[in-house]
């Protein structure tokens, strides 16, 4: 099978950031479905949507301390009732409210048969907490105020989360509170990463000359991490002719592969020319294609996406900061797909505390700095530096700035649209 | 001791929320610091600044494929170089570049003595890759382009990372670049996570009559997590006086005990009580303080800060999203400064999309969805029921809208500020 046309042999028109997105989206899989427990459930993704089993709340509770009453008995202010028993949260009064009588009531307890208005204790002159009392109400309330009822939060049988449901704390809550504690949930993908460079060392190593220490490994090992995903460290490739393929022999039963360096098309770049040749050598049942070379963005124009051994293959560019803004673009919203989850970034628009110039053909990921003026407006500071190698800036800054292809100067005082970076990326 | 006489005696005046942030800030300590491994080291914060071992990068080096010539070599163009040898990422040329020479140099290689002008490859006529060739360069580049120098990253023994200094993988991956595997951090508090109430059942029960699954002890469990905490279980605890002393017995060694429920001052709220009785009769030497009680929020208002066996504790309330807003308000800054960290919330503003009436007295906290209008701006809709108890609300919601005490009615159109809520939280 031909390598694609416009891959290999003419340079090719740059890429649109959402169509390199589309085809990732439309290039990995979806896992398979699981059953967890709900306090593994963190992070993953419901399969199968979730009804509640009884309605929440399961009866019409008060939502104030004070007594539970008949309307017909407070027409008429002040009144003076008999207190005829007591309903707490867990400790429902077992009769019904008659005529002339108030039940002392306390937040979260079951409103007894036959009330239907809540005084509210301040309200109320009474005194002991012995039943048998006279109390006096002295103002009222309109019937069913301070009293949830029934159901409010969910029907039974009602669908409370759709499958898809990104199980977040709050909604894993909410499964608990509809009386699920096994959750059907997407498999958590296993992504291969691996490194490729000859001036690469691990971690922990003093770099000889010429050499530097890997770092975009465990940078994407903690990004697949915190996108459900469970990383798989492939270690660090040498910039040569069917490394990879090599690298990847040990273990096929990945999801996803993801590379940083050697995706550009020099001679010492190799990824591509694996791509091709496991197509042609390894297996040619196996469809293998690269799918794209340059995207119009900055950083990280050189990406490339493709499938060795079948198994989908994303091709990071090297330098950290392209490395782990690609993550951010393009590895986010995979690794929601391959869970059946649907990726939307949250942006927001700031105020530019600095000119910037025009912007060419390419979309671009400023690295930036948040801060907030007297009325509370969010300033957006860009760093002096934007270099692609620069890990220190990335690792301070708060957002990036997004600038659409061609956007036309800016000056401060601007607004911006700007991506939060998620603390812990 | 006696109690705070504003606790107990009066109805408190509304206490301000960031008024009640700096109190709980002021009453939790800071754990101490241990030494990580780079790959443990994810959400941590750092308890030691971190200095690069090494200037990053070590060596002047390549940002584009090409030649590396002398400046004086290519005054006049076209020039013709004799190609010496070659300079690839972790293959460094070994020698100098004498007058009339060139050496073939890759991104990422060390930019060879002598040299100080990289000429694109695309700008050179090169026979073959073979070394001894005559090449042609067609058009320069000023001496020093796509050169990143030595240091540019960071400059060895310079700082990199202050002490407070989250750990994002980003900055984990910094402190790789800089040389260190081993990381200085706090350790992680130990939060004990207790819920009150007669009513509540153990998630996986079915309630009986009056009774409701509990779900916000999971709930802070999460939470405490995902903010670098350790989470212990301390279960459910009866509304009985004394109940709670008798539940912290078992375990001392926690940094904060967070409960939810039984913060009120109802007859059957025993925590108040239960922080008194600990001052009194567990151990004069440990002051037991009630720090306030009601503050101006909602939903949340009920909120408790105390000791009790000298160890603090945080009382939320029981409504599940109350609980959870007052974990979002006064655990995230909380759990941050115990870790020897500053919080800071990142909001924004948005487009109401719809009206909203005037507020009282109390800080609101309005859950809500965001859309974006097709110019990219955020449009936020509050959710139509903002009942305290509706977890569905919650698990559905974006974002806070943040209403300040008095904000007047607002029109859809208007600008709110929104606190997002984090995608996992």
């Amino acid at each position: 099978m031909p390598p694609d046309q416009d891959a290999k042999s003419t340079p090719p028109a740059l890429l649109a950031v959402s169509e390199a997105k589309q085809r990732i989206l439309d290039g990995v899989g979806i896992t398979a479905s699981e059953t967890v427990s709900y306090a593994d459930a963190l992070g993953r993704t419901l399969a199968m949507p979730v009804h509640a089993k009884a309605s929440v709340p399961a009866f019409d509770l008060s939502a104030m301390d004070g007594y539970a009453v008949r309307s017909e008995d407070v027409k008429t202010l002040p009144a003076r009732l008999t207190r005829c028993g007591e309903s707490a949260a867990g400790h429902p009064f077992a009769g019904k409210v008659g005529r002339g009588e108030a039940v002392r009531i306390f937040t979260g307890a079951k409103v007894p048969d036959d009330a239907d208005v809540i005084i509210l204790q301040e309200d109320v002159d009474a005194a002991s907490e012995e039943n048998g009392i006279t109390i006096t109400i002295k103002s009222g309330n309109p019937a069913g105020k301070h009293i949830r009822r029934k159901g409010l939060d969910m029907e039974k049988d009602a669908p409370v989360l759709n499958a898809g449901q990104h199980l977040s704390a709050r909604a894993i809550s909410l499964c608990l509170s509809a009386g699920h504690t096994d959750l059907e949930v997407y498999k958590q993908p296993r992504i291969g990463i691996l490194s490729t460079g000859d001036e690469l060392v691990p971690p922990g190593t003093t770099p000889a000359k010429g050499q530097i220490v890997s770092s975009n490994a465990q940078y994407l090992a903690h990004f697949v991490e915190m996108n459900g995903g469970v990383p798989i460290n492939l270690g660090i490739v040498r910039d040569e002719a069917g490394a990879l393929a090599q690298a990847l022999k040990a273990d096929n039963d990945l999801d996803l592969i993801v590379t940083s360096g050697g995706a550009s098309v020099g001679v010492h770049d190799h990824i591509a020319g694996d791509l091709d040749g496991a197509d042609q050598s390894v297996d040619t049942a196996h469809q293998t294609r690269i799918h794209f070379w340059k995207i119009a963005m900055r950083p990280g124009k050189p990406v490339i996406f493709g499938k060795i051994n079948n198994i989908p293959l994303l091709g990071l560019p090297g330098n950290p900061v392209s490395s782990a803004i690609c993550a951010m673009i393009f590895l986010t919203p995979a690794l929601a797909h391959m869970q059946g989850r649907h990726h939307q970034d949250m942006t927001f628009h700031a105020t530019l505390a600095s000119d910037l110039r025009d912007n060419d053909k390419r979309q671009e990921y400023l690295r930036a700095t948040l801060t907030y003026d007297a009325a509370g407006r969010a300033i957006v500071t860009p760093a002096n530096l934007q270099d692609s190698s620069m890990l220190s800036v990335l690792a301070n800054a708060d957002v990036l700035i997004m600038r659409p292809p061609f956007d036309p100067a800016r000056r401060a005082g601007d607004q911006v649209t700007v991506l939060p970076i998620p603390r812990l990326f």
